[in-house]
């Protein structure tokens, strides 16, 4: 098979997987007092440690999590909550066209249930977000402003934000800013403090890590209300017993990802690009969607001019080609892609599109695999769609 | 070492762990199109049905969740929401005062944050609660009640509610009953369909299976707003990608706990007695709390006149006798705890409590164990209490 969707999921580590059994051997729930518990703590601080330094956060700026949608809905609701809380007005959210629908429908959700008005930032044509157009926006509506969040590195397309200054015109407002840098973690330098993000999210199993764990970097000064009551665990932020295995295996794969980001990503790129060369090669009409410089280096979307995106994924998925319409997330759902349309893509480009997503497994075996199947996939999947077309 | 502290967390059983390792080796995000998605989607989907015949429940009818704390908060919360979105008027939570923290805190958020009221429900010298006083409550305030939350056994002192009278009651006046049936659950049977609730929350740390993975047994018919939005998984009610292997441990440990439930109870409540009758022995002042008869097998919670329950568990825990001064989720704190309180204990019998909990390592030698230690801890314990009494 050729895995060509490491976006969605990829392969947990060896050393993340034994870690987690070695924890999960050990008895003791990390809020006992006794030695069994004693021990659990200190591996979840141990874990907190490692991944702090691994992402330029202190040690008390770790929340950890039950993964990413839980990262990104406690940072945009319990953000806004506690913004709210000290001042009524400030009701305004404010995001972009393209983030994923943990985001996405969590501020939709603030403005459906809870009284919230959005600020929807624009893209432009490779998705990127302009720093000006964030001025604009706090300029006219800075005074009513909750929260920004904007993604650090999209997953559908695997544009490259300019988080550093859109952060940066977040604080001259004096607004938080959150962003979702789960496809950004291990694929590029991702430093917390450096990045003056008040929250950042990231999670396990898109780093080679356990699905079901990941973390909200939350600094010091920035207040969330909870989005789970309980226990008080993480700062009182987050409660439910502390999952020491998944922390334990969850570090170990951060630190391996940050460790090793700067030559992993240099070959990934280098394999995606041959990937792309081919790809365009064997069919020549293909449109790679996104920045094309500026981009994940495992990242590859295309739109198939005359497909339709999920019958081709089906027919790459026969010859043993794994590969995604888009966000794993929102699959089933026979809708164009939200962050194609924001694009400014047609309909048509939207539903043709495909992504071929590389990571840690990936070899030119599974780009040769894929450029076998590609040209006889892509002409079914047109004769399939043709009939379809208006006459 | 002398472990008796299962109710805090219980070792995972091998097989949970192989079924977790087995299933984390393959890779597969189950919201994807493709083989291995579909794969990671059959194992999620088959352990769903295990654990719905398991408990009674139908297959639609489990939420996985990322463990006891977010079910319960989305039961309580989630419940409250719908039932307010539809009857505005809906605003009382009924709860009662012995419940664990995931339930009171989440309770207790939505009246200081959501503006909900809240009616308490007392219990008796025993911790139960009584069905007449849900009666009585729901007589004077059904129609403005948008939830009950009970839960089926007590995690201090053991005490077995009476769920179905309590649920029946409930179903007279058409509001939805939530239960927190995470001690229950292979210590006493537990069928959701025959219950007559609507919710019912489930861990799989507490009987053999991962941290951090856990369900909602939710009515098809029962409407909750999700805390956690984005992909849409579970019904729409609770998003975030599947944890395929750890739903798939969580699944065999469910299945194991209830297949044994009858024989292991049993012996669990022999070694149990045992343990209450050595322990009468050794401390004869000794005060069982709790209902002598209608307990969680496992659980013996007593309080030793004159001594803080802190030092007496850490001088246990010096001997290697690991044990609780009540839920490990608040552990740390230096409170009384609050089900001894609400079942009408004195402030120094509630500071002067100690849980030994059993479980499926459980073995004479523990209890042996606790007897040769327990004496002197209790000495010195008491003789530490003793200056800070008033002269």
């Amino acid at each position: 098979m050729a895995y060509l969707d490491h976006a969605a999921t990829t392969p947990m580590l060896d050393e993340a997987l034994e870690a987690y059994v070695a924890t999960a051997r050990e008895v003791g729930n990390a809020s006992s007092l006794h030695a069994s518990g004693r021990r659990a703590r200190r591996r979840v601080e141990e874990s907190r440690e490692r991944v702090a330094a691994a992402l330029g956060a202190r040690p008390s700026e770790v929340i950890f999590t039950g993964g990413g949608t839980e990262s990104d809905n406690l940072a945009v609701k319990g953000i806004s909550w506690a913004r709210r809380a000290v001042d009524a007005g400030r009701i305004r959210v404010i995001s972009s066209a393209v983030e994923h629908h943990a985001v996405l429908d969590a501020v939709e959700w603030l403005e459906r249930h809870e009284g919230a008005e959005v600020g929807w930032l624009p893209v432009d044509g490779a998705g990127r977000l302009h720093p000006e157009a964030l001025r604009t926006e706090l300029a006219e509506h800075g005074d009513r402003a909750a929260l920004v969040t904007a993604m650090w590195a999209n997953n559908e397309v695997g544009t490259i934000q300019r988080i550093g200054e859109l952060a940066a015109v977040a604080a001259e407002y004096g607004v938080p800013f959150h962003t979702d840098a789960i496809q950004a973690v291990g694929q590029v330098p991702v430093d917390f403090a450096a990045s003056g993000v008040a929250a950042l999210t990231v999670t396990g199993h898109k780093l080679g890590g356990p699905v079901g764990v990941g973390a909200l970097l939350l600094g010091r000064e920035v207040a969330a209300v909870p989005l789970l009551h309980g226990g008080g665990q993480e700062r009182d932020v987050r409660s439910g017993t502390l999952d020491a295995a998944g922390i334990v295996a969850f570090a170990v794969a951060v630190e391996a990802a940050v460790k090793g980001q700067q030559e992993y990503a240099a070959g990934l790129a280098a394999l995606r690009d041959d990937l792309v060369r081919r790809v365009r090669q064997a069919v020549p009409e293909v449109v790679l969607n996104g920045d094309p410089t500026d981009r994940l280096p495992g990242n590859a979307h295309f739109s198939f001019p005359g497909c339709e995106g999920d019958a081709l994924l089906l027919l790459l998925d026969a010859q043993g080609i794994a590969c995604s319409t888009g966000s794993a997330c929102s699959a089933g759902v026979a809708q164009p892609s939200h962050v194609l349309l924001a694009m400014g893509a047609d309909d048509d480009r939207a539903r043709s599109s495909l992504r071929f997503s590389l990571g840690h497994t990936s070899t030119t075996a599974d780009v040769d695999a894929l450029i076998a199947a590609l040209p006889g996939a892509v002409d079914r999947a047109r004769r399939a769609a043709a009939p379809r077309t208006p006459r």
